[in-house]
Order: C-alpha cells, then structure tokens, then sequence
C-alpha cells in the first residue's frame, strides 16, 4: 500500500489478475492510482493470491456463492459489500468494470453523452490493444510465439502499416476535436478519464513492443505524443505509481518486444 | 417500417451502418426489434444513405457540427434531441451504443449487478464474433481472403477447437448459472436482455459459417442450443423480424461459409 493513497471511502476493491505483467489489469490499476483509490491487487501482493484468479475463472463454475457468474478470463474486480444481499460483487471484461468504476471513482464524464464517448474512445483503444497482442500471436493465442512466427511477421507488418496509423490518427483527431475544452490533454470534456489512461498505457505498449515503428511516427501525432502522452504520465498518481515497483515492466504479456516484428 | 413497431415514443434513432450485411450493425437492430423500438436504417432504407455513414467516419474529421466526436468506424447510432445543447447525439462503439440504448428501451438488467453483467456477457459475445472475423482475415483486414488462406486454414481450425468451445462452455454455464430465474432462456435475471440477443446472432453466425462443426457441437451444449437459441429466436418482435426482408442474410461480412474452414 502506497502512502499516497487515500484512507478508505469506498468500498474494499481487490483486483483479480495475473502476477507479475502489467497485462489487461494494468487498465484497472491506472483508474485506481490515477484516483488515489484503494484497491487490493491480490496475485501481486500474497504468494497464494492466484488461487482467488483461478477460482474466479474456475472452468467448471457456474455460479459463486455470492451469486455472482463467474468470469471468462482475467481480470476480475471483487467489491465487498456491493452485490446481491450485500455480499461481494464479482465484475469481469476491462471495459465492463471501467465503466462500473466510472462514476464511482470519478474518471467517467460529466455527462451523459461524454460518458458514452469515454466508454466508446475506451473500446477502441482496447481494439488496438488487442490488435497489438495478434502480432505475436496471429493463429493460437495457446500456442508458443515461434510456432506461429512467419504469420506473426506478416501480421505485425500490417497492424504496424496499416493499423497503428488509422488508431493513432483517429485520437490525434479526438484530442483536436476537444482542445477547446481539453488542451490535447484529455480525449473528453476538461477532466482525465479511464479513456484517457487506457489509451495511455496503450501508447505505453506501442513505444516498448515497436520502438523503430514509433520513433519514425510520433512526430505526425503532435497532440497525441507532444501533449497528450507525456501529461497524463505527469497527472497526480499516475506519476507516483509509475516510478514505484507496483508498475510492472513490460515482458512477455500483450505488448512484447521481438525486434523482428518491429519497422527494419 | 413494419406495422408491428411502436409509434415513437421515444426519440428518432437512426442507424448507421454498412447496407445489405447483418454486420456489427445487427446487434443494434436486434435491440429494437426486440423491444418494437421505432428506427431508419438509413444506408437500407435508402439509396444515398450510404453517404450518411460515411460521413461519421470521415478520416479527415475532427468534430461534427452538433459537437460529436466522429465514429472509428460503424455502426454509429444518432438520436435527434439528445445531444449537447439539443442537437443530436452521435454515438459509436457496439457495446457501448448497446448499454447506452440498454436502460432506455428496457434490454439492460434490472439492478447494478444486472446491468454490469449484461454489459460483460455482451463483451464476451463480441470478443468471439471478433475471433471468427480473424478466421477468414488472420492477417490483414483490408486484404482478400484469397491472398491469406493458407494462414486462415490454420487459425479457423484453432477457432473451431479451442476458442468456440471455450465459448460456448461459459455460456453454457452461465445460463445453468441463471437457471432458477432464467429457466435457461436468458443469460442475466428473468427478462431478455442485449446480452441475450447479441450472444443469439453471434451463435446464429457460428452455424452460418461452421454448419459441420457447429451440428458436432451443438449437443454438447443444452441449455444453449436446447433451451435459449430457440427461445430467443421466438421472442415477441425478433420473430416477426428474422422473418421478414429486413433481416439480411449472411454472406461476405463478419461471417462466412468457406467449406474449406468447417470442419473436414
């Protein structure tokens, strides 16, 4: 636990993910540290904390004993004292849990048509975030990165020409279409929102998984990479916990650095 | 229009999305359909309508004249009089434009647990429509099938035996989860839901463009293809509407029959 963090307000949020890879759960973390929000994160902080992962995508579950269903993959949010009869509530799918923390935490928009544009700038960001984790794993997401190597260099090839391109302009656009009220800062109305650090640890991604690839584009998207980026990394919260140890490198998750796959 | 939807009661949607396709556009129309819920489907309903989908995703656009962001790409949803100052509201993104029309036209949950899950199962149903778009276009979306067969062979057959059945597990689970208050016919509570119409047209694509595997399967799934896939084809407005010409047939779009993809 961070000493920057608030004492608790709301209810007891413990994280559900993998250890050890900053992955689909790093969304969540950011909309936490970003709020100076309370949150357990439970793979990371107990040797034994993967057991409640697995149980919570347990292959043979049908319903928890709370009620709740159980989720199709990682990550998973448990809230004490918010589901059915006051027990925990079990949220599952990043964009999902995003948009119930939304309001709760401060990071939706002020209204109703700027919480649909966070939620939807969200999905597509997490679209790119997906297409990014096909470049190494193209055919089988269960099989091994080098058994599906010639089609990954093909695919990277095209998500890195073709993709990254058409997402990254359409949120420099995004970020122009707000300047009046967001400076090239946030994606939506004044204020930072979970769409605004999703796409942020996207970007994050882009820069360790391509870095020839980026360097080589960044300098078209001046909102994006000269406004946008480097202030949310500087927002309150965000710029502690990315210097702490709670951050995790990069590695071996979504975003993966395989030389070969990035511009030559 | 059919005679059997609602006068407006509600404010005029607009539906804006590829014509002659089922698409990502046929998760918005089974909401309203299900519900009588008053719509144009304006690329279908008329001969430059096109011209209206094309420009809420114009590449060049930063900010409409009604103060909306444009779309990443469609289906985008307009509803007149719900926007910033009273204009129309441009809304884009399925999932979100689902959840945004969810409270609206009775398809989301009943509570807050509810309507979360309806959101995630939604999300669920969409990551799998997802994964057998890849089926025919593994490495590039804007390239033909043809020029990328070989690689599509391989990650259909991966599609086929892992993904779809971990897929229709969970789903599977999910509704034996909700038995008591869905009696398998609906995946969240005792009411239809979007997740119930999406996750419908997502499994009536799977027999679409996988009849062999898919007449393999099914048995093993009761609750999904015994108990919920007929009971929503027969709901009060999907009925009418999968039988009338409004309803698009399958063809070149998200899904598609290459025997060469079925299973052999």
């Amino acid at each position: 636990m961070s000493a920057t963090k608030k004492t608790r307000t709301q209810p007891p949020y413990e994280l559900l993910y993998w250890p050890g890879i900053p992955g689909r759960g790093e969304f969540i973390r950011l909309a936490f540290e970003a709020t100076g929000t309370s949150y357990t994160d439970t793979a990371n902080e107990s040797k034994d904390g993967i057991q409640a992962v697995l149980a919570m995508k347990d292959e043979n579950a049908t319903i928890d004993a709370d009620g709740n269903p159980p989720a199709f993959a990682p990550p998973a949010l448990r809230i004490h004292g918010e589901g059915k009869d006051g027990k925990p509530l079990l949220l599952y799918q990043t964009p999902a849990i995003l948009n119930y923390l939304g309001d709760k935490i401060g990071l939706a928009g002020e209204d109703e048509a700027d919480k649909h544009w966070v939620l939807a700038h969200t999905l597509t960001a997490l679209d790119l975030n997906n297409e990014v984790h096909d470049t190494h794993h193209p055919i089988a997401t269960a099989k091994y990165y080098e058994d599906q190597k010639e089609e990954a260099l093909k695919k990277a090839a095209d998500v890195r020409e073709q993709r990254i391109p058409k997402f990254l302009g359409y949120f420099e656009r995004i970020l122009k279409g707000n300047a009046a009220k967001g400076g090239g800062k946030y994606l939506v109305g004044g204020k930072l929102s979970y769409a605004d650090t999703t796409l942020w640890h996207v970007l994050s991604g882009l820069k360790f998984a391509f870095p020839k690839e980026m360097e080589a584009r960044e300098k078209e998207y001046e909102s994006l990479f000269g406004t946008f980026y480097p202030s949310v990394q500087e927002h309150s919260g965000l710029k502690e916990y990315l210097a702490s140890e709670r951050r995790k490198p990069f590695s071996m998750g979504i975003f993966r650095h395989y030389p070969e796959l990035d511009r030559q």
